[in-house]
């Protein structure tokens, strides 16, 4: 069995506070302390936040480019500015949607700036710089205040491209290899797996989401447990990214 | 807390089985008896088996274009053959595979057409023909042994565009909302949400992945118990499906 535990009463996020200190302390606090193995999902608008990743758009000059293409599509000049300064490319733009390619090479709305669960209503949080920095250094901090060997996930909400509604998926990763490969494993009848390349830490990310989800809850993090992950001391999100050269889609 | 269950010694499925039955018989035997609210997840494969939507490749005659089509990309003339008539439409085909819109709209890898778990080197199994009408089935089935009121969600393996690695997502829906509508709510700083409509139905699928994933060990389905979900009688996968007009992508 594995349990979904959502991390309550971790207090609203600021520049420099110990993010990975909270949930440990939030944690132990709620009688659910952090255990050896334990998946910790957080969702990425709390790591920017400790990490001073957002902006007041008050404070961002929109480019000319920025200011035709809000124009065109009904957006906030200072917005797209800050989404066209996120993007390494724009993969689409219609509807109302600016699909980029972030510099990490995540392909995601407004280039991965959200304006959700951020105060101000001219602050937006942007993508932290490098996710997989960013939870490897807070399953250090866990380590070094419980010793417990966990595994970290920063998440964030994606819609797709050929369903509707959004989930959520994994945008860094720390101590799992976030696919796990069965493409040598038999099924249930000994014929051979020839295509099984499953998307773990996103199906993580989604699985979090069920206890994260409700936005004005203040939950920022959950902790998965009893799920045996394939341990990875060199993880990196990049492996989620489809190889541009395999893309049968765009 | 949410809490991911598999439902483990649920006998190979073959047609004409009681699936619903061997699920509640199975939960009950291994001390966890389906309660009201559950999410049950059970995948595609095992329904497909159940309702005979399985076929043997030597008893299928290619077409023509079919074993055009096979050579071009290095497959199996009978298979190609199957997922054509499966197929509405063909999205893309390259890279050895063969991307189409189902019958119901679902886009996905040869149509849905699944050589895992099918007794038979021969043997494929294809989607079941209205997944929603499978799921309804199964939960009737359910309330008529247990008296509960569940969710059923029968789920499938799905390929991204945008990602690399798969993922589970559902396929059919039966007593739940499949999207969860969160464009009212507001956020932590009451700010109010754009947009966010989440997917839970895919969502849960992923989550009872963790649980069913491994390919050998044959549990072909999960409950998901504590998560609050949007009840519906007349909830249906095409939700999930995203509108043509909408898509900017393909």
């Amino acid at each position: 069995m594995i349990q979904i535990i959502p991390i309550k009463g971790i207090p609203i996020i600021k520049e420099g506070d110990d993010l990975g200190g909270f949930m440990v302390e939030a944690a132990e606090s709620q009688g659910t302390p952090i255990q050896d193995g334990d998946i910790i999902v957080v969702t990425h608008v709390a790591v920017s936040r400790a990490e001073g990743r957002t902006i007041n758009l008050d404070d961002v000059e929109p480019s000319r480019f920025a200011r035709v293409i809000a124009e065109e599509y009904g957006k906030d000049p200072s917005l797209v500015e800050v989404v066209l300064r996120e993007a390494k490319s724009i993969v689409r733009m219609g509807g109302g949607h600016i699909i980029a390619e972030t510099r990490h090479g995540f392909i995601c709305a407004n280039a991965g700036v959200d304006k959700s669960n951020v105060p101000g209503e001219r602050n937006v949080a942007l993508l932290p710089e490098d996710p997989d920095l960013s939870a490897r250094r807070i399953r250090e901090r866990i380590r070094e205040l419980t010793g417990r060997d966990v595994a970290v996930i920063i998440s964030d909400t994606h819609g797709r491209a050929l369903r509707d509604g959004e989930i959520n998926v994994a945008i860094g990763v720390a101590g799992i290899d976030p696919i796990r490969d069965r493409r040598g494993e038999t099924d249930l009848f000994g014929y051979n797996l020839k295509v099984k390349r499953t998307a773990i830490a996103d199906e993580l990310s989604s699985a979090a989401e069920l206890v994260i989800g409700q936005a004005n809850e203040g939950v920022p993090a959950a902790i998965i447990r009893g799920y045996r992950y394939p341990k990875s001391e060199d993880a990196t999100s990049k492996r989620l990214i489809r190889p541009k050269e395999k893309s049968l889609f765009i």
